[in-house]
């Protein structure tokens, strides 16, 4: 008898294919029929400068001390070594924001806190900016809750507000500086999201995985807003920051005093982390703990300022050709609006075939992006410059 | 407004505490209040031997790596490089197993994908052993799901078979060699279990991740056993093979042509692997694919050599002392029957306050794990000598 195993539903409501992954099918496809032809990917945002020396020698050296018998680490604490979540401490010390290390839990990826998080929810509505980075959304739709979407455009810089909502008890999750939009909440613009959810007994997960790449005086973390510990959990990474996309590192941290009804929800995380993994790589945790020394800092800050001259390059070309566009100052990723309002993916098609350039379509990250274009600064320089180069002539 | 969110309904049904976070604070505790006293820990599954020098140095030299731009590697395939997935099949063909590469999903360890792959299915009746690996429960639990525990004891040797059950459509989950009882399925007993599931349209979700430690001739995979390519999913660790506990590396093997209805179940796990995940770690997978060539394998021989040895020092112990038991010699595990029937968590009392010796009690693993009690090999050589010499003093 073949398989009688019922699928999960939610499976049946997801979108076929993970969006960079049907850019990656696409990619592919047009290279196995242009071989003759250079592609330049400003697409997915995958970081492409090395390791910081530091991070990698630190992890070197954590490798060999567990071939030793008294440098050996077998299973570690789930949420991580108390070493990384105090220099995490120390590290949100420096922008003014007093954490205790038992509030930070170390994991293997901000997108796998970001997807095992609203595990620890019922079926409450969920609010999301639109466009969104697609995690997001796959994760809630998988878990069959309602979506609402916040429509950013033009008009409000891709920065909704709560204005006018209704709704209690959500789970509301935002990136700042934005994932795809590249646009950065202020002071104010977190104020109203912390008022928002303390006044409507709403959760407020926030992602900050572009904080490293802020220039201006935007706050770096939710936690610098008064009243953000009463509602909100915010999820860090050392992808972007430190390069670390292919070591997997990142963190969440949850206010001791978060409480559903009586239930603390670092409890129900300590619970579900326990339950279903177990920790991450003590080598790894040794190379995020090093990216946060000062020499680490001081390495990352200057692939950093290579990424933020990408970013200038791309915001030249927009600006000469009149192209309207977010991001560029606060964040790796610049979104800019098709000219003549073109279809997202007839745009990327036109990118790909005319100039060899890769992006992602705006519709990608949902409806409100459809007629806009992710372009990321995350390239090698000399990518980053061609790939101008090209645009310049086809734009 | 405090939060108004609503919990999941499975954080309810789960038991308040994780088996081994239990344990620890038990153990913890009791350290606290003797802390003159050396407890010597028998107790969860970690391995303390150091990592295959093989592997470490595969590890330090990829975090070198990493730190040059042309030895870079950002976000990798979510299912693993080729190169470890290629070095995977072959220590599969090694058995006579032949699998594609492509067959083979790397992921940060068998725990969470023990816990992930669950989350593909619907309301389906899943079939646990029990006494059982804990996580297999409790992921279940979360989802809901309706448990049917199948039934060892001393009588059956802890190896239920399907013998009278009338289930279709369901998941069943074996461990073999077990955990906690170190009993390890035949080739007769795991063809029922593939025969059953072959007539009942079930699936076969099997954990080998003890098979390094098989001495006899009893299968290291499910797919030595003739149908288990229509009807299994093998999920199999470095943790225990090569000491990763620390390092988190596992797999998932499904077979292509495992389709539920016409949905080939390895589409769901990679939409679910590429929305929630980014993959594993480069230097980790560079690592295990060391520990699979021929200098790694014989560093991890030797590693296991250890272990078994201090499995044949608990057993002497056990068999001087007239005490039933199971396991231990095709897994890092004895399970033994307390005497007079006393009390698993008693009996764990006794042993911490009267010889200090910590292990894990069998009504952890389920109710048919009353009166019983796990004991690790895992441990230092030293330890376990020390342990078995107490031992001897007080059962």
């Amino acid at each position: 008898m073949p398989l009688q195993i019922r699928i999960h539903e939610g499976y049946r409501t997801l979108p076929g294919e993970y969006l960079f992954s049907e850019v990656g099918r696409r990619v592919r496809e047009y290279r196995m029929g242009h071989p003759e032809k250079r592609v330049i990917s400003l697409g997915i945002g995958d970081v492409t400068l090395p390791l910081p020396a530091a991070a990698a020698e630190a992890m070197a050296c954590a490798a060999r001390e567990m071939a030793a018998q008294d440098g050996f680490h077998g299973y570690g604490p789930e949420a991580g070594y108390p070493f990384l979540r105090e220099a995490i401490a120390r590290y949100y010390a420096t922008r003014g924001v007093t954490l205790s290390p038992t509030e930070i839990y170390v994991s293997d990826g901000a997108k796998s806190d970001l997807s095992n998080l609203p595990e620890l929810l019922g079926d409450v509505p969920v609010l999301l900016p639109d466009p969104t980075y697609p995690v997001y959304r796959d994760v809630n739709l998988l878990s069959g809750r309602r979506i609402h979407l916040l429509q950013g455009n033009g008009e409000n810089g891709f920065l909704p507000g709560p204005e006018g909502l209704t709704e209690t008890g959500a789970l509301i999750v935002l990136c700042s500086p934005g994932n795809p939009t590249g646009a950065v909440y202020d002071q104010g613009g977190l104020q109203k999201w912390v008022d928002f959810a303390r006044q409507s007994g709403s959760l407020l997960l926030v992602d900050v995985a572009y904080e490293a790449f802020i220039t201006g005086d935007a706050p770096h973390s939710v936690f610098e807003i008064p009243g953000a510990r009463d509602c909100a959990i915010e999820v860090g990474s050392f992808s972007k920051m430190a390069g670390f996309t292919g070591v997997r590192c990142g963190f969440t941290i949850i206010p001791a005093g978060l409480c559903a009804g009586n239930v603390p929800l670092h409890r129900l995380w300590e619970r579900r982390q326990a339950t279903k993994c177990n920790g991450v790589s003590y080598i790894t945790q040794r190379g995020a703990e090093a990216v946060l020394s000062p020499r680490g800092v001081a390495e990352c800050r200057a692939n950093i300022r290579v990424y933020q001259e990408n970013a200038r390059v791309l915001a030249a070309l927009l600006t000469r050709k009149g192209i309207r566009y977010t991001g560029g100052e606060n964040a790796p990723y610049l979104f800019l609006q098709t000219p003549g309002g073109e279809d997202s993916w007839a745009f990327f098609e036109r990118l790909l075939t005319q100039a060899q350039v890769v992006g992602t379509p705006g519709s990608g990250f949902g409806p409100a992006g459809e007629g806009w274009f992710r372009l990321s600064a995350l390239g090698r320089r000399d990518d980053t410059c061609a790939a101008a180069e090209r645009l310049e002539e086809i734009l």
